[in-house]
């Protein structure tokens, strides 16, 4: 007999939803019980519905899991949600209406007063926000913001935060699939992902604020992110000025970053890193090829910090934009949802 | 008869080297009469000596040209440098003391004092800085910082700048053959160029600064650059915030980039193009693949102008890194002189 | 005054319609007069509805160009058609029996026995299928079939062929827009492309064989085709093998290579390069970068030639598959069909 | 007390040398004791002489060891060799004649009579050359010939081999580091790597061959292979095509292939994959992104299997090039040569 939470995937054919499904085979919690997609694929098989793009085999348990629609009732205690933008919104709502805890990787209701917007190492106590009833809805932040406010917290405890320019190099792989056309980004860049500013200005404000009664109140730094797609398929960089409260040495802040540690790691929840900000030394790294994966993918790499000529300080940060930027972030808020009893597992024989 | 000039190429194997001899080919008034290289092609002739990398082949009139060391005496009128950092400075010395008119692309004289560091749109009159003797150096920037320049120079004169924040996104062929290896590269960013930033943060600066008797005195703004190599080819770009000295709606920043001109398009130099500034209003341009060749090259192209929150202001540069940045830059620095008359045509039978 | 065809382009808006586009700017005798997509692109202008990703501007003449069905009656003299296979069959069926003469660079029609499938160099004599009324078809072959049949053409009329394997690797434009996703092709190689085997093993041996009577009768030899999608933009490449019909050293390949010219060289057609062959010597040529865009697209290089061990002979060839493998071949089998008196200019004031 | 085998590395900081250092990593048998190097590194520790160039970090327990020479005496009983073609066959003769087992990923001993050319899977039994004294040299073949060979020994043993032809398409990490400039295949194909097509010709039929005596007598069936560099980082591809002994269905190929297992198997050799071939029958697989670390990287895949129109059967081949093709199959050697007793552990305290 073993306590299990059972787990409904909602878009589990795409390029999050298969990030899930393999970061969930052999979880000791979370067991997979369902799987939905808005796609063509109800009625099938996930076996055949999907078509598996990770390196690898789909996890075997589940290729003959029926595809469903998604929406109520589904045979799962929570859902994991990664549905398109534009469906994700009224499905969340009607999961949360009929009593399913809703972890959400999409953008809908990031900016719902009732709803964290969770990064666990970084603002737990954004839980506070959840409504006193069964069915809730908590998301994680879009892939570039989770590394850019993952990075800014230490900053901002250790030292304020007073201003942030950040200039984003973001992976295919964030486009979902068939996502961005080859033709479009080969031995090229482009200085364009659709709403990607607004989403890295206005969230990354909203995890580094504070709860005051039933909402959170923003932090007020002015935060100024441009954001480009490059020609890698994993890894999302940006290159970071910030301007600090106070001064500090470029060691200082090695120091913050890679004494940093949060709730998870506190609570040792199985996904999280042992370390969520490393940090190299190299004066060429960080790389997306060479440090995407550090730390399972989980732990963001900072790399080249100095001073900086307009703003205070600068340095370059990495993130694997589908594991700590997406899946990875769900799974970790639902730990951290069920370490703090948000979420309770059930026998199972 | 026909007036020309004789060109010697110091470099001429190396990638910007083959970018000038193929600019070179059927130019009006300069003819290339002597190739130097600092390598084992001595001895050789130019189609021996010489892999050619750029599409097409080697103009055929040079190939029986033979390899010479890059020292003077040199069958030509002026010399065209583009050798390698670390052995330019004293040949190019040597070059102007046997009297010799030097144009140069490498880094070694940029910041001399009497030696101007020449964007002809920009700053023609830093050519007061050339001492009254037959032999002398003039600079063009490194490429990167002839588009930032390039960008700036209409906004400093029309609203004033305050403060620059930059992030490049370079192309490979900016480090030359073999340059960057492959297995650093594919699927892959670089978040490092050696002395890159550096460079761009000084030498923006003395472009934009004036001239106050015998040298530049350095424009004031703080400037910050952060340089990443990305899987591109050809086409550096950047993503820029400034803060300028007024208010400015975002069309009077497009109105001062497209209508800006300079003395090559007074003067109608060979090489210069129509529009140094092209802007963009598709959201999701410029693009390296697209727009690098706009203008054959020589104009930079520029795009999503907009309001910043940090700064007042930002957009995206994007620019040809070989024939912009490099060979038509020295290539427009040498018709100037001309047209200044620095150097004087030769008649030839 | 001036003699002029008037030309409807179908599939307009596609990644082949805009090389149509750009390659007909300046044309001397064909002049785009409608342009027709099958999209929602139906009741705006061309420069509304096409979103132009060739490097540089779309032509200003045709910005204002409406957007029409593709179905006669259209305001022109012929149609060149580069719709998709699902809707090009009926379309042009209904344009040839409208009276267009309708020159096609889909798949649908290549083997119906009134049709030529034509590559002017190679099969001019095809054009006999074409039967005595005003509206027919022509069409030209696959995009890597054109440059497989043109380098076996002087072979075989040499030296005869009686087997060929072909191992190609092609360019992504291959697919069109959006075509191949970037998270199936960014460092990776997609050993698989639709029909396209079948196409290359089937399309050859119709352009090689002889017309008797009312049809083709295909050439006899076997032929393996292998396909690979490649992380290349433009060009195709080929790796040969073949077994010639007598002895032969490699030098006689290569000069049956150089030496071969077609009827569009005897014309001079407008679009016809220098040479349909070039041969590179170089050790590591052709390559898609540096050789793609030889005789402004239109000749196919080859190199590497040398004897086999299992077959007699090997060599590598390499084509823009966009140009002539497509647009280009669609052109020059139009000015092969004026010049032979199949089309007839008519007079513009 | 654990029984151990010591190893030195030869040209342990190259691209190879990096792979053999980390699967070597908690081996359970091998412990490396020794790193040499040709270049500068000597006099430094291997934390200061290598260039981490693989994901992760260096093993920390090699970090102070010191690079040597490449020359006996070195502190280990075997070593492993990866160093550069040019310098390995003196090296490599001197270490064999100190009474050192060599077991070499280089080039320069593969032919040699005494020396097995060893794929444990496919050829142990030419362990039998080995010379009966303590020093020796046991060799594995080329990366790409390793694929061709193991897939070709099923069908081998299975139909006979009468013709193989074959075309690759070869990973950039196939050529060490710095190789393959960026400038020469980003957004390109060369099809030329040198040596490469002789060594797959030569290597294979020697491997597939029979001990008779003192030598192997080859296999004799002609085989033609041209090869090709792609922008991919890890993974060799081959376009196969066989002319097999007799009739066979394309599933008896299939069957084959996926029954095969060696001796690596049989003994269970620790680096050892459960199949040595995995087939995939999905259309557009094996591709190298997703099918390269199959196995750990030990297992080839193989797709696309059917009739050929020219010899008589075809299939796609996938493996990775610098485990399975270089590191992993130098660990598989000493596997096999400590459990076939060639070499002996020693008990360390």
């Amino acid at each position: 007999m073993t306590a299990q939470l059972r787990v409904g995937i909602l878009g589990a054919t795409g390029t999050v939803g298969q990030r899930l499904v393999a970061m969930l085979e052999g979880h000791p919690q979370l067991v997979v019980t369902a799987v939905a997609a808005s796609d063509r694929s109800q009625g099938k098989t996930y076996g055949e519905a999907c078509v598996w793009r990770l390196p690898g085999d789909m996890p075997s348990a589940l290729r003959a899991l029926p595809v469903r629609s998604p929406e109520p009732p589904l045979d799962c205690d929570i859902v994991l949600s990664s549905l398109p933008a534009d469906i994700a919104g009224p499905v969340e709502t009607q999961f949360a209406a009929a009593g399913y805890a809703v972890i959400s990787n999409s953008s809908s209701h990031r900016m719902d007063d009732d709803v964290p917007l969770l990064i666990p190492e970084v603002n737990a106590e954004h839980l506070a926000l959840i409504p006193r009833r069964r069915g809730f809805i908590v998301t994680n932040p879009n892939c570039s913001t989770i590394m850019i406010a993952l990075a800014l917290a230490p900053l901002q405890s250790r030292f304020g935060v007073e201003a942030v320019v950040v200039t984003t190099m973001q992976a295919i792989s964030g486009a979902g699939y068939p996502g961005v056309a080859s033709l479009d980004i080969t031995e090229n860049v482009v200085p364009y992902i659709a709403s990607e500013e607004e989403k890295i200005e206005r969230e990354t404000l909203k995890i580094l604020g504070r709860v005051e009664g039933p909402r959170v109140r923003p932090a007020e730094f002015p935060l100024s992110a441009q954001c480009h797609r490059v020609p890698v398929v994993d890894g999302h960089m940006a290159a970071i000025r910030v301007q600090l409260g106070r001064k500090a040495e470029p060691a200082e802040l090695r120091d913050a970053f890679t004494s940093f540690r949060g709730v998870p790691q506190e609570l040792g929840l199985h996904t999280a890193p042992l370390c969520p900000i490393l940090v190299r030394d190299e004066p060429d790294r960080p790389q997306p090829r060479l440090d995407r994966d550090a730390g399972g993918g989980m732990s963001i790499t900072i790399g080249r910090i100095a001073r900086d000529r307009v703003l205070s300080h600068r340095f370059v940060a990495l993130s694997h934009n589908t594991i700590r930027g997406a899946a990875g972030a769900a799974i970790l808020n639902a730990e951290l949802l069920l370490a703090e009893g948000h979420l309770r597992l059930r026998n199972v024989h």
